[in-house]
């Protein structure tokens, strides 16, 4: 691949050295000439009819399935839809009636709060005595038993990066008779992944981080094709019917996938993804994971040699983490607005993570020496050190 | 208000006269520059620092005032977020858990089948029980006892036009110890709701109808004020937590409605809502509900002058009805076909409703006539019994 080709189909400000794109990906070029065109040739010209003759209705399978093919999914098993939180509330709930006679769900204190809480509020509404057990990522194994209902793990931690073996524990899982289900909020578009081939249960991901669909783009949802016509929706919307125009007054599930639809569709988000999908149908993300696992090894060495107060929070072997690397420093709110304010977009993690991501499409090595050269400008002479730097007014 | 100025606002296709916008109301002119704004602008030049510089966190809350002020709702008791089905969902999980003694759910047959679906799921994920119950849209009234948990209702019928008397009906629900649910689909921005002065416990609606926001907006939720600090969102994401960005591993619901938010709102099409809230804003409803009375008694008369076929599906009572006509016909499908064919847009609903939306931010009393000349035309001359008009190959 030609990664500096693919740089120049997003716009990056000046100025500005975007590490980031873990969070929200940046604006792909052509997503604003795509959006215009659903705007102004499709809602405005042809109004309702957009729906069939634009084909709107069809996109949440369709883009799903162009994003099954960074993820080992067969096409016709991932659909578009909601936000991840709403699917990871659905992949629960469908996966939870599949061991009736088990309570527990495991995952680990790495996992994405949202995760943790949309189990927690549909344990409390089930209320038939499930427990939501988190251990320590490194303890996962060790709690695998015959008395797991679902083992529920984000692959690769939030603000870590430290990455799960998917296929060794969703073995160990299956082979104590539980169910899976993977978040692949910072896993999709960030390294290879293999639903299939790991034989995963169900799998949930976000399309705004490394896929780079914009602030607020659908989430989707993967559901193992031996699963999919059996599961039952709890959140059984329209859509999702065998027949959604029949207006039946009774639910009666659609085929496979279809049925984890629930609503009407996000279409202005949509076109946006399909500009960026455009360039991930190009991407081959066995070369995207060699050049992140490059970008993440040069910050490391280049932050340990020049910051000496940082502690690295990121596993070191690359093949345990994801594409981000994470710091420890007391200061490390400070110190992010300080980069910040110098062009150096990262985040902050609370309590004392500072958050890096390497996205190769648009990263480079250029980047990466630059950003260290001014991260390191910045501990030295103390820069973070000033109250506007200090001050938490920032939510995100 | 000049309804003219109005009309000026938006983008109509030539030739077409829209009479839909009930189903997906059509594009404001300036929706395009404020969604190219906030790509270009925004996500473009902020990246991830937009939920802050741009105020994309405040928007869900802030946007969904605007819609407060024309469902009589107070400011701080409605967010934008999901589908409609997802905040039938959120709003009847909620329901429940303030009659946990009781367990019928009551609704009508008018109901929107997503409603009844999502009902549905709960209910079967509940297993405590719970029964939905729905009886003639007439008959509503007669069921309302000490046994009923929730009454659960769309208060303009999408398939007849057929409306609820929201005063009356929450009066005895209440006076029966029952909690309400108005679905406002076919309401907000069609006539003046008075959510507070009703005294509704819970609502919720779409913006993609009469709001015209673009296919696939983001829905409300209103939550009475004396219920938003005490219900439990069954769906508790973390951005409805009391402080999101502290990652903290337990779900503390957030103060008032901020509670019933879940995951990331989608900017662009909150762009878009935008503006759309930029012409209702300025916007009388009590004017826009005398305006369209005028429109639907109009196109009544001069419907049942022309097309003797044609039976009339909606209450003849302006009063009791919202702001689209339905009539039966058999072969209502074909004629709906005939019709946009010649550029008179309105829909089919199964299993013989033609349905026609009047909407007066756009449609005039000139647009009225010409829509019933050519339906008349297509009726007497028997245009619609053609192939091309009777295979159903559209999914909307």
């Amino acid at each position: 691949m030609d990664f500096s080709a693919t740089k120049d189909l997003f716009h990056l400000p000046d100025g500005v050295i975007y590490l980031d794109g873990n969070s929200l990906g940046p604006l792909p070029k052509a997503a604003l000439n795509r959006v215009s065109e659903t705007i102004t040739d499709e809602w405005g010209e042809m109004l309702i009819t957009g729906w069939n003759k634009a084909g709107w209705m069809a996109k949440p399978t369709k883009l799903a399935d162009r994003i099954a093919r960074l993820i080992g999914a067969a096409p016709g098993t991932t659909v578009l839809g909601d936000t991840l939180s709403i699917k990871v509330y659905q992949a629960l709930a469908s996966a939870l009636e599949l061991r009736p006679d088990r309570k527990v769900i495991l995952s680990d204190t790495g996992n994405f709060p949202t995760d943790l809480y949309m189990a927690d509020g549909l344990i409390r509404s089930l209320n038939q005595g499930h427990v939501l057990k988190t251990v320590a990522p490194a303890d996962v194994a060790d709690h695998i038993n015959t008395d797991l209902a679902v083992l529920m793990l984000t692959q690769v931690d939030y603000a870590t990066g430290r990455k799960h073996d998917m296929a060794a524990l969703t073995k160990a899982a299956h082979d104590a008779g539980a169910v899976v289900i993977w978040d692949l909020a910072h896993s999709a578009g960030a390294l290879p992944v293999d639903l299939a081939g790991c034989d995963a249960d169900f799998a949930v991901g976000c399309t705004y981080k490394y896929l780079n669909s914009g602030p607020g783009g659908p989430a989707f949802i993967y559901v193992a094709p031996r699963h999919a016509d059996v599961v039952r929706p709890a959140l059984s919307g329209w859509l999702g019917h065998e027949a959604p125009f029949a207006f039946d007054p009774d639910y009666r599930a659609g085929a496979g996938i279809e049925r984890m639809r629930v609503g009407t569709p996000p279409i202005l988000q949509i076109a946006a993804l399909e500009a960026a999908m455009d360039i991930w149908d190009n991407a081959d993300i066995h070369q995207v994971r060699a050049k992140s696992i490059e970008l993440t090894e040069l910050f490391i060495k280049l932050v340990e040699q020049s910051c000496p107060d940082l502690t690295l929070a990121t596993p070191r072997d690359p093949q345990t983490r994801g594409s981000q690397v994470s710091f420890h420093f007391a200061d490390g709110y400070a110190v992010m607005q300080a980069l910040i304010a110098r062009g150096v977009i990262g985040d902050f993690r609370a309590p004392d993570i500072m958050r890096f991501g390497f996205t190769p499409l648009y990263i480079d090595e250029t980047d990466v020496r630059g950003a260290v050269d001014i991260l390191a400008d910045i501990m030295a002479t103390r820069q973070w050190d000033q109250p506007q730097f200090k001050t938490r007014s920032r939510v995100t």
